[in-house]
């Protein structure tokens, strides 16, 4: 690799979320993904149709011409995967938010192509608004990330492993923890027969207000304004649910604490 | 109160974030401010000038002839303010989530009007995408509620205080504790110096996919996929910070049981 060029040829390890929504991206994005591999060979085939890709048989076997190796695999699996790759000129990259760069050091150029985002195989996400955190082996190969991701998104953030790996648990917080407090408010509703729908405009001015304003500024609630006759109400219809009692119990102790000690 | 009319003039009770959000909509939507009565002076002339109103120096000498007296007063104090009303013809309303419509028995014609949203001070909310929850004595007090908020929005339901009540948990575990989330996230990204912005379009597409799949499909992350893995060097980050450290596991713990036992 010296001259500066495109990345126009990709070969995607992986059929997952993060696997299949990337290699849709790249192809509208007018790259051709020459290969897809996956242990799971149902899967890779059914990547493979979808973006005109063949399908490699063994990891081993993938073709030496690409110009990126996109590892979108499960991150315990990085290793293993990188390990088994054969010794490729083209670019290697995983997606991971929490697993650093050196993992893919064995190869002569790599990279992460990390998306700041959550994906799930039944939604289409507007790949535009998608953050990419990118982190390189060198400024060439950072420089050819960076031209990729930009036909992508126009968020295209430089990260090193260490920030990446903060980045990765505030994901967490922000979204897999919402997500699943979603996902008790739902299963509550539907149990009383109310619909989430109602809820929706409460959940985005939620998000709506972080972008005016710190979150720390934007708590509203019983436990904010430490009303304790509230609490124990809500404690007391949730009172068959000691699951959801006791994360509603620390949630609240923990707000407690932050606005009233 | 004999012929269907509309709620035009209105007493306001209280000077806070629902109070001063709502005063503002009813004026916008052609409505007159009669008079503002809180027991903070200070703010009630604030919010009294904002909206046309005078201050009503007592709460047993507020105008009778209102058409709605709204009372947007802290939950645990309702009662105590009704009591000391003066036994007015208008319809007498509180605005909570988590009080039943009888505390306000006393009066002839009674309701509930309960915004079901996030309201902060330094943000205007757009109240067009406000859910009004309303409740009331008669068919006849319910029909002039749903007028007066039908000139808000366009998301008005009958709720009555059973569901109402469960409504207002829900918006607990949608709003109160993701807004927590959201606020350690971002005291944890800025101590290293990293911005919430980036965070954003993965806030936006949580709830965004809520809107087209239910709750415990959209979830994602390493809880979700039993990645212990990532979930130890998570706990690791987190060793300094006990009270986000409990946080993280009881709800890494909920979700793992939830997708893995």
């Amino acid at each position: 690799m010296g001259e500066i060029f495109d990345i126009q040829t990709v070969v995607v390890i992986g059929s997952g979320n993060v696997a299949g929504h990337l290699a849709k991206a790249f192809r509208e994005a007018g790259r051709s993904i020459l290969q897809v591999f996956s242990p799971d060979t149902g899967h890779a085939s059914s990547l493979a149709e979808k973006v005109g890709a063949e399908v490699a048989s063994r990891l081993f076997a993938v073709t030496k011409e690409a110009d990126l190796y996109l590892l979108a695999v499960p991150d315990k699996k990085i290793t293993t995967v990188a390990a088994r790759l054969p010794l490729v000129k083209g670019i290697v990259c995983h997606t991971s938010g929490i697993t650093p760069l050196n993992v893919l050091a064995r190869f002569e150029n790599y990279g992460v192509f990390y998306p700041l985002q959550t994906f799930s195989k039944e939604r289409v996400p507007d790949i535009s608004q998608v953050p990419f955190c990118l982190e390189a082996s060198s400024d060439i190969v950072y420089n050819r990330l960076q031209t990729l991701a930009g036909k992508l998104s126009q968020r295209v953030y430089a990260v090193d492993s260490a920030q990446r790996k903060n980045l990765h648990l505030a994901a967490v917080l922000v979204n897999n923890f919402p997500n699943y407090l979603y996902a008790e408010a739902e299963g509550f509703l539907k149990e009383n027969h109310l619909s989430m729908k109602m809820l929706l405009p409460l959940m985005r001015e939620t998000v709506a207000k972080i972008e005016t304003m710190p979150a720390n500024e934007a708590q509203t609630g019983p436990a904010m304004r430490g009303d304790h006759e509230t609490i124990d109400k809500h404690l007391k219809m949730l009172e068959n649910k000691n699951d959801l009692r006791a994360v509603y119990q620390i949630l609240t102790q923990q707000i407690l604490k932050k606005y009233h000690e």
